[in-house]
């Protein structure tokens, strides 16, 4: 299998593009020097062989699996270290590693040192005083301690309040005293928590003075800095196997009247004084900023993961030949099926509509934060309910972009060389975690019912939500463009969200409390919450494009116009129900949508293979048999199937231990 | 944790169902008499063991997940071998351990001689000749030879007329010889074949006398009985580690000229003479029997796998709490939250509604097999049809129910050890096997076009079938209620194939060839076929229900209809876009229907539990964390997470290896 010869399918796609894929490479970095440096970068790190395995990870064991990766890691951190010095960089290398597709290409399947940088030392840059960053960031930072971050607990997860966890001030000895007074008190879940940190951030309702003053942040050291031991009262473990992120070493956390000084809690916000007095923070709301930025740069990865999916898809797509619709025609690839450039271009289209989203929210986020830092709060309720649906509904709509991609691959996307199953474990994993995706559309939904019921006391929208208002049902005419569509998906949210508070008042005028008419209410709320989100996402595609699209040559332009048509073509199908109910678009106007959307797919059908080119993932990163550059998926199936340990003998040694004596009856 | 002590909340659960449990156990089985046979069974095979594990297998290495399934299967026929001759019993010990959810709870992942018995087996009995039954059967049931079946090809799957591997009859020697011409025809996927099997039933292209004669099977010899080394001109091995079923040992199978004697030619159907000439079998359509009938019973296995999911997800969201919606009260149990009941109860409702479909098309299904014998194969289109999309609907309906269940239970649910993710690796993997779900709602949409074409010639349609006729748009009155709604799916579904006939006219008016309109209008086919199977499952249901409920209690048969009422109202909210665009149904409808659904679930809430609870499903079965029937989740997701390797010491070697000298800088 030489690097060089590409499977010629592959490359008459390439040949049949019509514009040019470095044009679009280097929009999507940011521009040509993005695009450079980003390949140095990829260059720097890959050489080093660390994502390399003798034996692929996914035949190892569990223990095999943690130990690679903590090996891997150190391997990792070490090089940045040194590329740190050499370079005199910035925070670049870490964000590449820890954020972008490089540090999936080289752990595959979760880091344990990933909630050290992630978690543990933002905590304490964000949460502790100088005098405490100047103590623990230095040390965290050349990793003389490895951090983590523990919040959720075995019984209590979105629901941060629910925490049972105490830590109690000892006025005596000028200490918390940490404790998990129950079996779902344990903490759950954080990542390098069972073998890999010795130190923790974590979180517990802090009493002092006999007042429980809710949740706040401590710093626990949980094992010996030597030895690694575990320290006398704390009980600390595993997890066990999930789904995926089988290297992050999930770990559970249990307290038995552990005794921290007074100066590990973390106190740049609330503080405890010596005599055990408590310090409220100025505001309550500046903790939601950590929760608000992880939110938002989710957003960012669930765009990598499906461009890795949609660029394994796609080309395996064209490299493999099915069936004989016309007789005396080879079989054609399996690109060209309608029904197949439906599973696969609306998922190209969706990466372009959630990094124009990503690099939105990101913009609004940081104005937000620098209003915060001149104590005006204002924008910060908007910025919440917004980054809530965006999570929930990009997780879940990457989620199922990459299953229709692994099951676009038929029985081939279920091998794990494929690279599918273990790209959808990490994204479906973001559907629970950093708040679960229903509980965010309600977060959503309260927000827009507040606004909904605020314009009808006659204050105003705030920008998002300009189409929150109620008025008369809006039945103006139908205009079947993309912008006609865009405009009535704003009305269909409104008409959900209007119909939602006219059925909460109802209920609670036949005798409901507005909590039990809120929940009788709830399916309504969540499909209003994602209807509100949708009409956000495909208006800031259009727009953003539109204004992107003006610095782009016109080929380029053309298909990247012909994208957000067949993305907001595909909506509008998908949710022809609503708009049916709240627009007065008609059977003709659908007929037609349809056929624009068949048309549009069978226009982009030739620039498939160029728009996942264009994603420019190395084969190193997407490390798929079924996705890789040239195109040799089949040779590449089999050469990664004689890597399996199982193959390397022809005879098992369960043969002559079970079967033959099985066989013969004499087990 | 003692067996007998119940969570609190799920007994709770209990003394308020409304039902008598055993009866809808009783019913689900056939009979009393039928649940104490399915019950002894269980008992009988579980006290032997087998499907214990001193290290759970989630935690082995893929090699010794192999071993482990070896081990495990030769006990497990060698246990049903002893339990034939004690009882002298028929096939139903075969089938509970091969089909049904006793297997799966003692393989988990896969067994590596289930198609030996599955496939190899029924092979030989359905296409072999009386002589050569007699020869093969017999070593085959006491497992002197170990066989399975192969037919997929690393490059072709569905499309089986495009299959590359050749058996080229060699008249002087009177042998076939059997050969892979090309990578791509190398073998894939058959379970068994990597390392266990030693006898093959392979699908290749018959030439004889020059001439290509299409798919047939020949026996062809893989490895040596004594040493089981793979004989000259086999190359046979495992394909790697897949998203699932691990423990199958799917093989691929290259052949190098291998020859084998003429009469290893499955002869019952087609023939070729010792001088090559070949006879061909009456009917090229018999050979659809076995692909009908494992479809077929496909449904009913993916009832039992969502019978697990609902099972485990509805009990855990009776014990989790979560959230304070009202200030005073404790946190509500999940699924007290109407968008809970909503993601769950549906998947209850479904596990009925396919059952009652699979009891309907195995009836079907017997009758046309009869039919076949006495040489009538008028109804087998149909049948093929049907069994065709529902396998699509049946597969896709499951994976997404295993799928939202899995979400259901948050975090926990990606942990292995709630056997949810487990679970759906079984079921996903049935969306591309025997037939993918996209090709099959094609061929059904084939079928239904040329039935629409034939009555708009003036034929009669066959009873399925009987919406499928053009006439101008029917939109007789809305009628609001069940059974209304089952006409507007039948609308619906004649109302789509009608827009797809005509589509795909136009199109052919317009220029296109017949094969491009089709592909063209393919999205619009499969939503179709799609459409007209949802209009078959939900009427079926209703009717076969509507029987059934004439012999029960009337608390049961008040719950019965109830599931009835949720599954079709969640159908007609999901598909308001179909109804709009079909039928006179209003807004005033719609809301209507929903107010009515959201009211079924609360009437359904407090029998959540014990409509699981009479799937009855044993916890060694079930095998789950966070579904057990005494409700202590919590305390069995510590002691599972205590049973991973990486807990047996306190400190992991690799802190000594690589992460201290890494943090002392001396790596």
């Amino acid at each position: 299998m030489s690097a060089n010869k590409i499977n010629p399918d592959l490359q008459r796609e390439r040949d049949n593009c019509t514009f040019n894929v470095t044009e679009l490479t280097n929009l999507l970095d940011g521009g040509p020097q993005k695009t450079e440096e980003r390949k140095q970068r990829e260059d720097v790190v890959l050489k080093e062989g660390i994502h390399t395995e003798p034996v692929p990870a996914i035949y190892l064991s569990h223990k095999d699996k943690y130990e690679l990766a903590v090996k891997k890691s150190c391997a990792l951190f070490q090089m940045i270290r040194r590329l740190q010095e050499e370079e005199n960089a910035g925070m670049e290398n870490y964000q590449a590693l820890l954020g972008g597709t490089l540090g999936t290409a080289i752990f595959g399947d979760g880091n344990p040192l990933a909630l050290h940088y992630v978690m543990f030392i933002p905590t304490i840059m964000g949460q502790g005083t100088v005098e405490q960053q100047a103590y623990w960031i230095g040390r965290a930072f050349n990793l003389s301690i490895i951090g983590t971050y523990a919040q959720t607990e075995l019984g209590h997860g979105t629901f941060i309040r629910g925490l049972e966890t105490t830590a109690t001030y000892d006025p005596r000895t000028k200490e918390f005293v940490l404790h998990s007074p129950t079996l779902t008190a344990y903490k759950w879940w954080p990542g390098g928590l069972a073998h890999t940190a010795n130190y923790c951030v974590v979180m517990a309702q802090l009493y002092t003075q006999g007042k429980c003053h809710g949740i706040h942040p401590f710093i626990v050291q949980l094992r010996d800095e030597e030895t690694h031991m575990p320290l006398p009262g704390i009980k600390v473990g595993e997890i066990g196997a999930k789904l995926g992120m089988n290297g992050t070493n999930n770990g559970f956390l249990g307290l038995e009247n552990v005794r921290i000084p007074r100066d590990h809690m973390l106190m740049k916000n609330s503080q405890v004084l010596e005599d055990g007095t408590y310090v409220k923070a100025p505001s309550s709301k500046l903790a939601y900023g950590t929760m608000m930025f992880v939110r938002v740069m989710l957003v960012n990865d669930m765009c990598n993961y499906m461009a890795k999916a949609v660029t394994i898809a796609t080309r395996y797509s064209a490299i493999r030949r099915q069936s004989q619709p016309k007789p005396d025609e080879p079989e054609p690839q399996i690109l060209d099926y309608v029904t197949q450039q439906h599973k696969l271009l609306v998922g190209i289209a969706a990466v372009h509509a959630f990094k124009l989203n990503a690099d939105w929210i990101w913009n609004m986020y940081n104005n937000v934060t620098a209003e915060l830092e001149s104590g005006d709060l204002e924008r910060l309720p908007e910025l919440h309910a917004l980054s809530c649906c965006l999570k929930a509904v990009v997780t879940a709509d990457a989620a199922e972009c990459v299953e229709r991609c692994r099951l676009a691959c038929g029985g081939h996307g279920y091998m794990l060389s494929s690279n599918l199953p273990l790209t959808y474990g990490l994204v479906t994993a973001a559907c629970t975690y950093e708040g679960e995706n229903t509980v965010l559309l309600l977060q959503t939904a309260r927000y827009l019912v507040k606004a909904w019921q605020q314009a009808a006391a006659g204050g105003g929208a705030p920008p998002t939500l300009q189409h929150v208002a109620p008025a008369p049902r809006r039945n103006p005419p139908w205009e079947n463009s993309v912008r006609g569509i865009v405009d009535g998906f704003h009305t269909v949210a409104a008409g959900k969200i209007g119909l939602c508070v006219a059925q909460i008042e109802k209920r609670q005028k036949s005798g409901m409390s507005y909590e039990d008419a809120w929940n009788m209410t709830s399916i309504q709320l969540a499909s209003a919450s994602e209807a509100h989100c949708r009409a956000i996402i495909l208006a800031t595609y259009l727009k953003e494009t539109e204004q992107l699209v003006k610095g782009v040559s016109a080929e380029l332009r053309l298909v990247l116009l012909q994208l957000v048509d067949l993305y907001v073509l595909y909506w509008a199908l998908q949710r022809i129900g609503d708009l049916l109910r709240f627009t007065s678009i008609s059977e003709r106007d659908i007929e037609q949508l349809q056929s624009w959307y068949e048309l549009t797919l069978s226009k982009l059908r030739r620039n498939a293979v160029g728009l996942v080119d264009a994603f420019d993932i190395r084969d190193e990163i997407l490390n798929s048999t079924l996705g890789a550059y040239d195109g040799n998926a089949y040779e590449r199936l089999m050469a990664e199937a004689m890597k399996s340990p199982l193959n390397a003998a022809p005879v098992n040694d369960s043969f002559h231990k079970y079967l033959k004596p099985f066989m013969q009856g004499k087990l």
